[in-house]
């Protein structure tokens, strides 16, 4: 075996959530009406809360993706037992830096006290968690480095204007306020086997673009449309309702396929968490159905690339020698599948 | 040799400018202040042309990032003799996406015909060329990829408001208009020697944050200040000017020492490219005489995830068998030293 050949191990993971969880009703007050609404986010979406960096009463914003990235790496670097100085390389996935310069991976870092290694923050969205560990993984395995830090986060407040009236948004722009929660996660990748090995087999990452649009578009400038009309967010839910379920079964085809796996091989399964009841949906179409699936969506809302490291956080302490998890997120501002193969060592 | 030792080269590079080249009597038809104005930027900056997105006339937007890194991508890959099918992997720097969703780097894949690869934009400045060949090149040597598109850019006139009254502007906010300038770059990377091999014998990228404050910061949210009194770009320039020779100098000896060579044996230096006149005290300071300094700012600007990728244009042809080259680049965003070192073989 030569040093390329290194496993790469979980060997902990963190977490962070601005302030409590922001329930249907306290998003309905805001929103202005409020049983009808109720009803509805819990009949077609199902996001019990969510947390967020923006106050709803003074639409003050408490934390910046920096500040919970800070938590979950402090965290994640802690429960593993590395100091700042075992940290070789840094990648961060987010839709949503707090600015376009500094990178806030840097920020972060730097408040870490991490120095002297190489760092990465790549822009991306529900499959930006998976895009950083492949990063971190790839340059574990071609050494010489041995510890990895992998971040992922979004903090959607800058794009949440509390100013505007509610009652003459369409349900298609009121359903970011209710999908979306921010939060970010943080895990640390090693070559080193930690006490309780889960081993990463396999990190797949795959565009699709094939000339099909942007199923989502989140405009760099921010809150509030432009006078050229252009709209800071926008999508195409008939497009990812029509095109998820069959990427996230293409992904786990491939990533089963590359270990000589089949589905009843599968004990746990960390579905894309678009929604509950898409992820319900997908979770039926994957048809693994002895494999346990582990969700967070319903908690922390659509956190995109901090959802996957909240379901790892559960998937870890449950998973006992042998067992066998596969994890899927698929991106649909233009079209990713991504997916991961963990194994119990 | 197993098939992680892979040499990674230089197949071929590709750029792409918007429009024709700006001259500094242009700009100072636009800002107002002729003459005076004209002197200034010659004496203290020494750019003389750079190419903008922007139509200075009509506050037109005639190119956006992925219609240039499409160009910069389709001139290096037909430099290179590669079809969109031989591409393995993408990687992408920029500091100025055209929206923060979908990454650009995914339209420019997807108009490219290139599907079914993994694809990264990393949210980067100045050393964002750098820090994509790492991650390419990482990929390409860890296998089984063969072939990575690189590809940077930076498009600031979304960050240029014609509007404003430019003689109400202080200088530190003028000097933007005129350090910057819009354009793409791309270079094919393989492990299969080209006829002409140039092989990237290092790449190093190291973050050196130590609590020092941001150099420069872009707002997320572009054009304009802010009713909280933030404004979209700031720099410190005295800190830039402080801070960049000594930490070029510091990866100029990091790489030479990694390859066990001397400044003298050096053929071609390629330095950071901040303005004309910093880059000249830049050279002076890192003292390899031998080397022939490879620029390219005064002809189009601070174009920041692009540069490396025009000097790199001008090297190519130049460099004949046993040649060797360094390049460097630091990002004062929040600090990073990177550089790469290449060898003709």
């Amino acid at each position: 075996m030569t040093g390329y050949d290194r496993e790469v191990h979980v060997a902990a993971v963190g977490t962070a959530l601005p302030g409590p969880p922001v329930d249907n009703a306290a998003l309905a007050r805001v929103i202005g009406s409020e049983s009808v609404f109720e009803q509805w986010i819990d009949t077609f979406i199902g996001i019990r809360t969510r947390h967020l960096s923006v106050d709803l009463e003074t639409g003050e914003i408490h934390y910046s993706l920096a500040d919970l990235g800070e938590t979950a790496g402090r965290r994640a670097m802690s429960a593993a037992g590395v100091t700042p100085d075992d940290i070789d390389v840094v990648v961060m996935g987010t839709a949503t830096p707090d600015a376009l310069m500094p990178a806030t991976v840097n920020l972060i870092a730097d408040r870490l006290g991490v120095n002297e290694v190489p760092t990465y923050q790549l822009q991306s969205g529900c499959t930006g968690a998976v895009q950083a560990i492949d990063v971190a993984a790839r340059m574990l395995r071609g050494g010489p480095y041995r510890t990895a830090l992998v971040l992922g986060g979004d903090v959607c407040a800058k794009h949440v204007d509390l100013s505007v009236d509610f009652s003459r948004l369409a349900p298609s722009e009121l359903v970011n306020m209710i999908l979306f929660g921010d939060g970010s996660g943080a895990v640390v990748l090693s070559v080193d086997p930690p006490p309780a090995p889960v081993a990463l087999r396999e990190v797949l990452v795959r565009f699709v673009g094939r000339g099909r649009p942007p199923g989502q578009v989140v405009e760099w400038f921010g809150m509030g449309d432009r006078a050229d009309g252009r709209v800071a967010l926008r999508e195409d839910f008939k497009a990812i309702e029509e095109q998820v379920p069959g990427l996230a079964r293409a992904t786990l085809e491939e990533l089963l396929r590359a270990q000589g796996w089949i589905g009843a091989d599968l004990d746990y399964l960390l579905p894309p968490q678009l929604s509950v009841r898409m992820t319900d949906e997908i979770v039926k179409h994957l048809g693994v159905h002895r494999a346990t699936p582990v969700n967070c969506v319903a908690d922390i809302g659509n956190a995109a690339n901090a959802l996957p490291f909240f379901q790892l956080e559960q998937l870890l302490p449950m998973m006992r020698p042998g067992d066998r998890a596969v994890a899927i997120a698929i991106e649909s501002s233009k079209w990713i599948k991504a997916g991961l193969v963990l194994e119990r060592v």
